[in-house]
C-alpha cells in the first residue's frame, strides 16, 4: 500500500523552539521523517513524502505548497485507494504498529493521537476527505458518520505519540530506535529523572 | 484474573492543583478509579482497589499505607499469580484494551505510558517485583532481562495515557466515556480549540 507521509519543511516543529535552534529543529524533523519512511518500507509498504518544500531524500516525494488538509486531499485524488497517511513526526512507530494499522478492517481506519489529533489513517473509500484543523479526531468521526462510512480505530501508543512539544522528546529517548533518537543524543539530550518527572534535558 | 488497581487517597493528583481544588482532585481521582474498576469488571475480571486510605466503594479493596512499590509487591505475594496491575488513573481504558492486555502471552506483560511509566501489567511469574520509581518502564525491562523472564509489551494509547497533568484532561473529554468525563463536564470543563492547541478549559 502507498503510505503518504505529510512533512513540513517550513519552520518545522516550531513548538520545540524553546529548546532546539532552528537548525536543530530542521535536522530533528528530517530525522523523524526518515525514521517513519524507513519503518513503512520495512513493513512492506511504499512511503511517499508529501512536503511543502524540497526534501533531499531517496524516498519518493511530492511537493505541494498548499496547506496540509488541501495537499493531503489533493494527493488522495491522484494516488487512488487504498491509501495510508502517517504523519512524519511519528518516529516511535514500529513495523508491528504499521502492520496493525494496515491489517485493521474498515473503510476508514484511524489511529488517534494526543490532543485529538488524527495521527494515522488507512482510507479505502472515495468521498472521505481529511480535515486536520483542531481536534480532528472528533471531526473525522463526525465526517465518517455523516457519510455512513465504517470507521475503525487503532489503539496504539506508538501511533498516538506525535512529537511536538518539549515534554515529548523524552518519549523519543525512551522508545525510539532510529535516527531521531540518535540525533537528540548527538546534541546532548538524555533522560533526566532528577525533578520527580521524567524529561529530556541537556 | 484479579486485577489490582493502586489508588492514592493522599493528596491525590497533586500535579492538577493549578486547575482543580483539593476537593475536585479527590472527586476526580475517585471517578477515574471507579471507571477503571467498572471497565475491568465488564471485561470479566476482578478489580481489587489497593489504597493507602479508606475508599467508600462496593469493589473489593485492600488498605496498605506503605509507598506504592512496597504495597504492590506485598499484594503480589499475598494475591498469587497471575495478577494484573492497572493504575487507577487510566480512565480511558476500554474492555478491548483490558482484553488485549490479558490476552498477551509473556511471563511479564507491560503497557508503557507517558514519561516511561509502567501503566499496566500482567504478571505470571514469581520473583518479578515492581519498582515504580522514575522511568520505571526502562527499569522493568532491565529487571525482566536480569531475571531471564519473557517480557511482552502492549502498544495501547488507552493504557498508555495516565491522567496526571492539566494537558491530560482534554484526553478524558475526547476519549472518556464514564464518570471521570462526566465529572469534568459537571464542573465546567470543555474542549477548547481557541489557542491553536486543543486543551481542556473552563
Amino acid at each position: 500500500m502507498q503510505i503518504v507521509v505529510p512533512y513540513s519543511t517550513d519552520d518545522p516543529k516550531s513548538r520545540l523552539s524553546s529548546i532546539l535552534t532552528r537548525d536543530e529543529r530542521e535536522e530533528f524533523s528530517r530525522a523523524m521523517c526518515l525514521d517513519v519512511c524507513e519503518t513503512i518500507e520495512r513493513s512492506g509498504h511504499q512511503p511517499v513524502i508529501l512536503s511543502n518544500g524540497q526534501v533531499d531524500t531517496e524516498y519518493d516525494s511530492v511537493i505541494d505548497q498548499r496547506p496540509l488538509t488541501k495537499a493531503v486531499n489533493a494527493h488522495l485524488q491522484s494516488a487512488g485507494l487504498p491509501l495510508g497517511i502517517v504523519m512524519a513526526d511519528l518516529c516511535l512507530i514500529t513495523v508491528e504498529s504499521i502492520e496493525r494499522l494496515v491489517a485493521t478492517d474498515g473503510e476508514v481506519v484511524l489511529a488517534p493521537g494526543r490532543g485529538g489529533g488524527s495521527n494515522a489513517f488507512v482510507l479505502r473509500v472515495e468521498d472521505f476527505q481529511v480535515d486536520y484543523h483542531g481536534a480532528s479526531y472528533l471531526d473525522h468521526r463526525s465526517i465518517a458518520r455523516s457519510l455512513d462510512v465504517s470507521l475503525r480505530l487503532v489503539d496504539s501508543y506508538r501511533l498516538g505519540t506525535d512529537i511536538d512539544e518539549p515534554d515529548d522528546l523524552v518519549e523519543v529517548l525512551i522508545h525510539g530506535t532510529g535516527q531521531a533518537k540518535q540525533y537528540l543524543e548527538s546534541i546532548g539530550f538524555a533522560i533526566d529523572e532528577t525533578e520527580g518527572r521524567v524529561v529530556a534535558s541537556r
